[in-house]
């Protein structure tokens, strides 16, 4: 168990480990007994803190990770016959194990798009099939915030898919696994990201800003979370220690700590690109907005970086066919790690 | 977030904290970037951990809860249109939102018992239908061990249930949250109660022993586990930072951890049992084998006790026409709180 | 393809052919074009038909059969995490291969009973864990009329249950594949039986009273029947030439077709029962109020009888244990096949 | 119900009712009683017959409709974490209210095409995701044959196509609905098309080929059909009555009429296609290969045509951006139907 690691990887965020504040305020909750399942009063506090952040009607419930998060507000908010439009891109499409279809059994609806963000116009294409029983009904819309490419939408964007999605009866919403680094990269607070612009339901990250483990399903308007802890429970995302999450988010934040860190993480990914943006052989795919560069480069350059770099996972070839990579920065990336990345790439390039 | 409760409760083991082991073994677990979804070099080593303990042949999958654990069992084990057999008092057919049947697809064949243990004549009272296309066939048992009343299945019975099971084609599951305080009651080794004894695959429990979240999946026998894999993620069950999962079943099981604590809930729910088993008017209702007690006593004996003992959540009336109660010890349970609680008992019924 | 049976058998109202009238309605409906999936004038009034049977609020879906009926009717009723409750013998729990539980997600919770009849007293035994998101929610009761057993609940035992079960805020199916001997044996409508006495929604046959093939849900209270146009769909149960079905339907229903098929198979039972019950060594287990009998007889008596009937599957033993046999009655038994069945039976005793 | 339509549609073979031989042969099959769920003499016979159509090895299981066939398959042939690849159009992507999704539980891995044929070269994008437990892992191809756009697979695709999906352990599924539209295309049998081309499992159409109602599924090779009697009753179809749709198939195969049928509607579009391909104003955008003809022409003068045609339902638009439409023969449709249909069309572009 000895030989840290001496550099960062740029893989995934949820490469790193938990904030030293989070392990602490786990640790401050490890005094006797509390009752579980959330009946504690760390989880109780916390539902006053997701108030603060997300509006005075939301409604928040701990569950273990983002998957499950998905795939319950999936569960929750479609009958069985409902479906879902996401981007072809989307986590829920094609990182979930076919969990939405299979498990929340919705069938999802998907978009091509060339940096990861649907637009308002895409939400009408199936309304042709509207109460044509052979065909699954679209009830909710889910956009990824920060998107899976690192890009960001504007409080515009958001309030006019929203606007889009209501006019249709579809409910919003944000699988929000990033949702601090797309806070972060606007200057917006959460509750302007979601409740403000016309969001319903979401699935709030918290594993990949610093926690051990732990997501929030969070429901901005009243109602929408009725029947929920019952489809937590069946998906098995009913913590019984719940209190050991709840003080992680508390820790999260009561104060500014999820911003801090995501704005650094931020930070590391502009860095990045800065450094590596005009190197010669190397195209930079995605607006960097968040804390993701996505890269394209020569195959052979490619393969001299995953070999030269000293962790043992140093990063992900997004897409082999186009020589995409994905490079992302964490929480607790630091500026030598950047630093002396771009340096490989461009030892790499060279 | 002052305020420890002065007391213990006996509501379940699961209000218990975290050991201070594990906390430990999670904090120097949180040293710079490890690569996800176990391909850490902390659940590399777990998984050569539980092979001591289970038998050579054991392939251990983490998972985070005890509902994930059964649930991810039964749907790996059967096919869509085969049922498994338990007791009516199983958690997996009165505790799990109905998981087994809406989420694994399994029917479940329940067997009404007195004690909450299974016989091996139990097992085929359905194969008269063995081969109807109108009733899902049996392919699996599920014994809880400790069971969910408190008592514990000796290696004779185990072994004669697993050669019924075989017998039959059925596998022979073990819900094992409670499994090391059946360890600690039976002196036996964790492989004795399983592997050894026939039993093919086992949800085994972490965290009402003392971790902050956790479970295992561990297959006894090669093969058994092909797939499993997938099945983990797709029911939400792969955590993404999982060397915090590793590193705390790490902590439990290097050294003699887990048998430490079992034995230790064990002797105070033997102690409680003690303290109050001759009281006038409370009849202990199934013997006290693990770290259960369950007493029959008056219903305004019951309340009294309710209302005095100084905890937010004292313990479970588990029948209420019955009047019968559940006192669960766990690892933290002390002494005292089990002599101040038998005295608040008898208090209670005088 | 020659060869008549020359005896009908007693194993099930399903080995009985389709009724002449039926198939003439099949053959004239069988003219041109009609537009597919219900859209065709057949069934359109098929949909006043059943208005007319079942009151004024009526809404019906052909489907296919009566697993597909029963399947769909809990899928549109109950939301994921919610259960429903019926008899141990109930065919949704026994005979449909887990199709409730894996298809439509919902845990039968069953209640042991002597006639095969639930009481009004039985539904509440799961309401102490209302609102415990550890246990699926009662949402629903069904019971089968006439039942599995033979037996008849009267229309004070059905609007008792009714009531009971909207007290508890349940809905209650009635899983009607021989609705209409019931409705033969008690001199009621099919309103009465249903709608009149506060069901909602029904799973009425068709099949077993002299359809080629066809059931139909049939909801009696309106706004209940939403979405389950999409239900049926995704559960294969949506017919393309429904005007078949249609036709089939209307002519049980136009005329009193379905009335004469079911009092006739009912009178062959009575007659049956009368014929063998006073046979030394036989006895009449449940009351004869439909067309079926169940008796018990040794076992030498029942292999002589299961050889000497000269069809090919002559009965069904219903309870190898208790060696109770299971003769049913069809609307094309006759009474000589009833006459010189019961004189099998008394040879095969003697 | 008099009124007979003066013409028939061109909506869908569907539209059509049965033909006289089938409903001859429905007549004939009802005759005293039979053994239900198949074990009669009809299902006995059928089962020969298909091996006479399918191959020495096939094994077949009637079914109720197309999508309970499509369903059962996926569902039998996949587990519960694998996914299949079919076409963007494919009928199960599009026109199954999400069943495959949830109730086979299985994810489709679509393919955008352009007249509506997967090639060879289409199976293998997705394997760069092998092993990766965050994707569903694909098991199986589905092909429709004739497509749902009117054109046909030769046999040296099918061969390529399953060549290919073996080489990557993919089952190969054959969609056929209109699998005898493609047979009378290529003048190839059954066995020719399916076995003998290296297809694993079919979904062979009978009620669009002038049965009543009625579909099979037919494993092609020895112990794929392995538990499918399971899943056919927990999907509800099994048909108690099954002699009336094992009757039906066998008026269907036992003589040509499958093929005199298939051929004959094979005509009518080709006649069709003939009569308008010339005319100014519309286009035939997809090969007229089997019985329907696919059409673009200006939007005023598909409302004309619409108003015009006398008969309830004239045609599908198939694409509304595109103003494209379907016209689809049946067996019974006419050669004065295509004629004055012709005519129409050539006077709703004038």
């Amino acid at each position: 168990m000895s030989a840290v690691p001496e550099r960062r990887g740029f893989a995934s965020d949820n490469h790193a480990g938990a904030h030293p504040e989070v392990l602490a305020a786990v640790a401050a909750a490890n005094e006797g007994h509390a009752s579980a399942y959330g009946e504690d009063r760390y989880t109780a506090a916390l539902r006053e803190r997701f108030r603060e952040h997300f509006g005075a009607d939301a409604e928040v419930f701990p569950v273990f990770n983002g998957s499950g998060a998905n795939v319950a507000c999936l569960d929750a908010a479609t009958r069985s016959y409902e479906s879902a439009i996401c981007t072809e891109q989307a986590h829920m499409n094609v990182d979930e194990c076919g969990a939405p279809e299979r498990i929340a059994g919705t069938k999802l609806l998907t978009v091509a798009t060339e940096h990861g963000k649907l637009s308002p116009d895409d939400l009408g294409r199936w309304e042709h099939r509207r109460g044509d029983d052979h065909f699954p009904q679209p009830r909710l819309v889910s956009i990824t915030q920060s998107t899976e490419l690192g890009t960001v939408y504007t409080l515009e964007e958001t309030r006019a898919i929203a606007a889009a999605a209501h006019e249709l009866d579809l409910l919003l919403h944000v699988d929000g696994a990033r949702l601090a680094n797309a806070a972060a990269s606007l200057h917006a607070s959460l509750a302007e990201l979601t409740t403000g612009s016309g969001v319903d339901l979401v699935s709030f990250g918290g594993t990949k800003n610093g926690l051990l483990f732990g997501e929030a399903v969070v429901f901005c308007r009243p109602g929408l979370g009725e029947g929920f802890a019952f489809v937590r429970k069946q998906l098995a995302q009913l913590a019984s220690k719940m209190r050991f999450i709840s003080a992680q988010f508390e820790a999260l934040l009561a104060d500014d700590l999820w911003l801090r860190s995501a704005r650094h993480a931020n930070e590391m990914a502009a860095r990045l690109a800065e450094r590596v943006g005009d190197l010669d052989g190397l195209e930079i795919v995605h607006p960097v907005e968040a804390n993701a560069v996505f890269a394209r480069l020569p195959r052979a350059a490619i393969d001299r970086l995953l070999e030269a770099w000293p962790y043992e996972h140093p990063f992900y070839v997004w897409d082999e066919t186009e020589n995409v990579v994905r490079w992302m920065c964490a929480w607790d990336t630091r500026p030598e790690d950047v630093d002396e990345f771009a340096a490989a790439v461009a030892e790499a390039l060279s």
